[in-house]
């Protein structure tokens, strides 16, 4: 099942078009990345044991107003050493973009490392 | 009376202090501030009658987490040609920050024009 | 041949890792794309016709200090209504990240249409 | 005299009125501020030594192009546990605003302390 993180829209996020600038929806993601670290897998904030390795998104329609986003967020296959999790961001009930990114497990030298059974499990037990 | 708004402190908020940057207080007063023109006095978004000239922030107390802030409004007294505004940033339950913002009516040459009585009298109204 | 922009790395470019943030990524490879729209196609920053449809980011390498990053751009094969430029973010001689965006040409209406000529030659002509 | 940090607007830093965002030149004065820190006071990005406890900004003329802003900075009377900097934001040769922010110096437990004589002296030593 999918997690869900409301995104207050800022008036700050638009450009000079009126409506949310692209980039700001990889900042969306990383709000809805940090709570799903916290709440579903028990990672903090300042962890550094975790690196976003790949970002891609695919902006469908533009976020006019300064509204609530959600951003609902899914863990794909698990591999060795890293995890990818998709994005799927609304507004006003209109899917608005897609996205996904790679997070990659880091061991305490910096290097990857094999993402941690806790992590595995935690990401599985999410119902 | 005064006019709360709650901004939900993002990640990309925080510096690398780890801690809510300075200059982001000025976007959650702006954040407050585009919803009491909307809310309170009918003033859209996008509208170009309104200037801010001046901006001020007290600084009291860091923001360290990516809880909920909430920005308290108030107007202050309305002179000819400006009015300002109050702001109260607060995060769980402490003043983080105080602030205040000097706005100007301007017309459709953009040039500083008298407040309009419309926005006075929504100033005025309410409670 | 490609087209380079050089990007001042700030620090509120930076998160709380101390390094500058996945998202500012995309507002670097934004900098180095409205120039290139500008210097290259001479099309205007204010331009409603080219908009981004796709973003995606390798990262490789974090940005630790407050230097200069060097973002250099190169067109791809330009399709029917759409085309592709090719990022390369550098920080003190070191590839830190690569992008891609998809930018799609766009009607009076808003909808798709074909990359215009002037700007497949402009692309072209770009020694 | 005065110490001048050049700031490359970015299309980013523009909001929906197609100008610099009132917010953003927060973080044009925090990029001149830590480059004075830097080269004129020794003080690395890192410190935890100065906190900003005050922000005054009076905006004069709108930023409307991408080019480059000029950030002048003066110190004033330094004082028992804190000191002034003082602002004047150009772009294209014209004031676009001018600010203050008020630095109190920490030690370290965080409590204000008072100004160090190094500091003191580097700052009066900046011709």
């Amino acid at each position: 099942m999918s997690f869900v993180t409301e995104v207050a829209v800022r008036f700050r996020d638009h450009d000079s078009f009126g409506h949310v600038n692209n980039a700001v929806y990889a900042t969306y993601c990383e709000q809805a990345r940090v709570r799903y670290f916290e709440d579903v897998m028990g990672v903090p904030l300042s962890d550094p044991h975790i690196v976003v390795a790949h970002l891609e998104l695919d902006y469908q329609a533009p976020i006019e107003g300064v509204g609530t986003a959600e951003v609902e967020v899914e863990a794909g296959e698990i591999g060795d050493k890293s995890f990818p999790l998709y994005y799927t961001v609304s507004y006003e009930s209109e899917v608005v973009a897609t996205g996904e990114t790679v997070q990659v497990a880091m061991d305490e030298t910096g290097r990857p490392t094999r993402v941690p059974d806790s992590w595995r499990d935690a990401i599985a037990a999410h119902p």
